[in-house]
């Protein structure tokens, strides 16, 4: 049996080019990119082409805007944190009810621990930002508006572009953890007023433990982790070379095929969707319909646990998620769902299929001739599951 | 020519034996260890695997006692910064004159934007610590000591278990930055008074970008990188698993033959160390001849600069450092010699030497062949050279 693997959205497989690449920074061209030896200078042009290949797939002005990092939950702290310590008098932070936790858990603790005010901004049915709850918070008083390029869990697409204007107005700083849309949107960065994006090397066929945050020219930073003069002050350590070859490696193979993938991961996914609202009764497809990522389903199932499904679909091969792989585990629906306020009996049996260039035709099919009945056998279990578990709890006294 | 490499206290060479044990976790096993499916359950093992190889090395009583982190500077970054938090009634820091810049740039932070009063305990001559003046600053206003268990540019080496008992009388946290011991010098945690410490991959031929925390079981922490629920909660952000399985494989191999490298070492730097003085005029030995890292020699050359050393040297093949390879490129001498109070004239002419396993006999061999030479030419050409700077000076009138 094949596995096959639809989880493209928790981590993706390292491309066998992008290893290939990293190869000889290990055990040959060793170096630190900063050694003034000859053990030095082949590293440092190979960091400053990952750099470019990195500023070419985000469409930046200038390469050194790009900062590596070790992935996109790092990224996300230092642009936040940063923010509020260039900008003191301002202790506002705006940012979405459905970020990643890399954003809202550091909220959550600059609220606790340093009475920061969070403004977290609400989602419509479909995932869409309440556009006039976010002008509204905006004032004076906020340092940075962080909102996500592209939803983790539905694939929604937030329109960035408008609300980096929106911030800047009030001469707050705009972040964007786009750490779902980069290699598989197009972006062109330059002509936006986005002062900072997230970005993670292991989503787009990368290796894991290495990111970067773009910051544009000229703005005020500062580092989140301090030491040494690496990234030109922005992010001390030792670079992880190797790390960064490939990352540059992976956003050159993004970059190269992304209007033609797009395509085809949209056929696919909607093919998937399709299907499944055809084959299964009470199955709806979650999110933006109209603006979403092209290799996102979030497709919700009535009276049916998503973790059981999982499993089933797991002994069938098949690899999926249940919400955003770190909210895995917890039977309570993400806050994603929550914050889109599908019904109680819905979010419960949520599941993502997420592709990548990985997969092909004859993975939608699979998924299609198991899926049905799965549910239906989870679905006639539960009926009579239900009636076994009161009866027991009734037996026991409970 | 063959390429000898003496500065392995700045990066090593990625063990051949690391490289592949990391390789099936790039485009094979490339799966969450979080996950539920079955692309999880497999690096979960591995990287538990990783966790017990470094218990092993540093003597840690339980391997949940590991936190992995991107390098030696994040976990530097993440023990000082947990602690203030930790304790917010105690605001000051004891460290060393001495401590590498991930230490040193941040504490310089925190005096300036948070009011933190930071003790800089001062070193001798031969870089020893002042336990007088450590002993003083200790009071219950102090959070946490933190000092390293080894230089990086001597190799002294510091008393931290007795540091640490002492941090312990008055209530503040140990941490010690052993980025240069871990792998060199044996370690057993368990019995002492250390309540974290950090290490780095790379300083021991496993891969850059990739380092631990050592947490005792019990410490309240909290985390630098917030975001996920990864590593319990103690560091967010998708697990680095290949490089976690290559930190522990380094680790392994680290353990193994520790003993033994640890006299051939020696003796390959007692002969580096004693060629030199007996060939060199005005050559000396720097740092703690009796506690020091088997494989550090720090040599300070009397008028000579020592960047044009380590110029000449690297065109005979040979590629070593002055100070730390952070503070290269700059001609001030480093904040280390400094703190040692090492005479002026002396301490712009030091160069590092520092071995691993890579190393040989030969390597010795040919900079004893090939170093006197040099500082004896560089010493001539200075006097004349110092004649005809002052010459072309006067000639166009500055
Ligand atoms: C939207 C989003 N932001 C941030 C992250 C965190 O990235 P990383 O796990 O590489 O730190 C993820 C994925 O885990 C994500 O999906
Ligand atoms: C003593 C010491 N501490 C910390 C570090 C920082 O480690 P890394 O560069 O892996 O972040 C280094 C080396 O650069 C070091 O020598």
């Amino acid at each position: 049996m094949r596995a096959i693997y639809l989880d493209n959205n928790a981590t993706t497989r390292v491309d066998p080019e992008v290893v290939e690449a990293m190869l000889p920074f290990f055990a040959d061209q060793f170096g630190n990119p900063s050694s003034t030896h000859a053990f030095g200078s082949s590293i440092r042009e190979a960091v400053r082409k990952a750099r470019r290949q990195l500023q070419a797939l985000i469409g930046a002005e200038f390469d050194h805007e790009i900062v590596f990092t070790s992935g996109g939950t790092e990224s996300d702290n230092a642009a936040i944190l940063s923010a509020l310590e260039v900008m003191p008098e301002r202790t506002e932070i705006v940012t979405s009810a459905v970020e990643h936790s890399a954003v809202l858990t550091l909220c959550g603790h600059l609220e606790k621990t340093r009475g920061i005010k969070v403004h977290r901004i609400p989602v419509d049915r479909h995932g869409r930002l309440d556009l006039d709850a976010y002008e509204t918070a905006l004032t004076h008083r906020v340092a940075i508006a962080s909102i996500m390029w592209a939803n983790n869990e539905t694939g929604t697409i937030f329109p960035v572009a408008k609300l980096a204007e929106m911030a800047k107005r009030i001469g707050a700083l705009f972040h964007t953890d786009a750490v779902q849309a980069v290699g598989k949107v197009p972006m062109d960065l330059q002509p936006t007023a986005i002062d900072m994006l997230s970005l993670s090397g292991h989503k787009f066929h990368g290796p894991k433990g290495i990111g970067a945050l773009y910051l544009r020219r000229g703005l005020s930073f500062s580092s989140l982790i301090k030491g040494g003069h690496q990234e030109r002050d922005r992010r001390a350590g030792t670079e992880n070379t190797a790390g960064i070859v490939g990352l540059g490696k992976a956003a050159e193979l993004a970059l190269k095929s992304i209007d033609d993938e797009s395509t085809r991961l949209k056929s696919l996914r909607d093919r998937l969707e399709n299907g499944i609202v055809q084959r299964v009764p009470g199955a709806f497809v979650t999110g933006d319909r109209l603006k979403r990522l092209p290799n996102t389903a979030n497709i919700a199932f009535q009276r049916v646990e998503g973790d059981s499904m999982l499993l089933l679909l797991n002994r069938y091969g098949i690899a999926c998620s249940s919400g955003s792989a770190c909210s895995s585990g917890s039977l309570e629906p993400s806050h994603v769902l929550r914050a889109m306020d599908i019904p109680h009996a819905m979010a419960h049996g949520t599941i993502r299929f997420s592709f990548s260039r990985d997969n092909c035709d004859e993975d939608v099919d699979r998924v299609l001739e198991v899926l049905p009945g799965i549910v239906e056998r989870l679905r006639s279990q539960s009926r009579s599951g239900h009636v076994a578990d009161t009866s027991s709890r009734v037996r026991s006294g409970e």
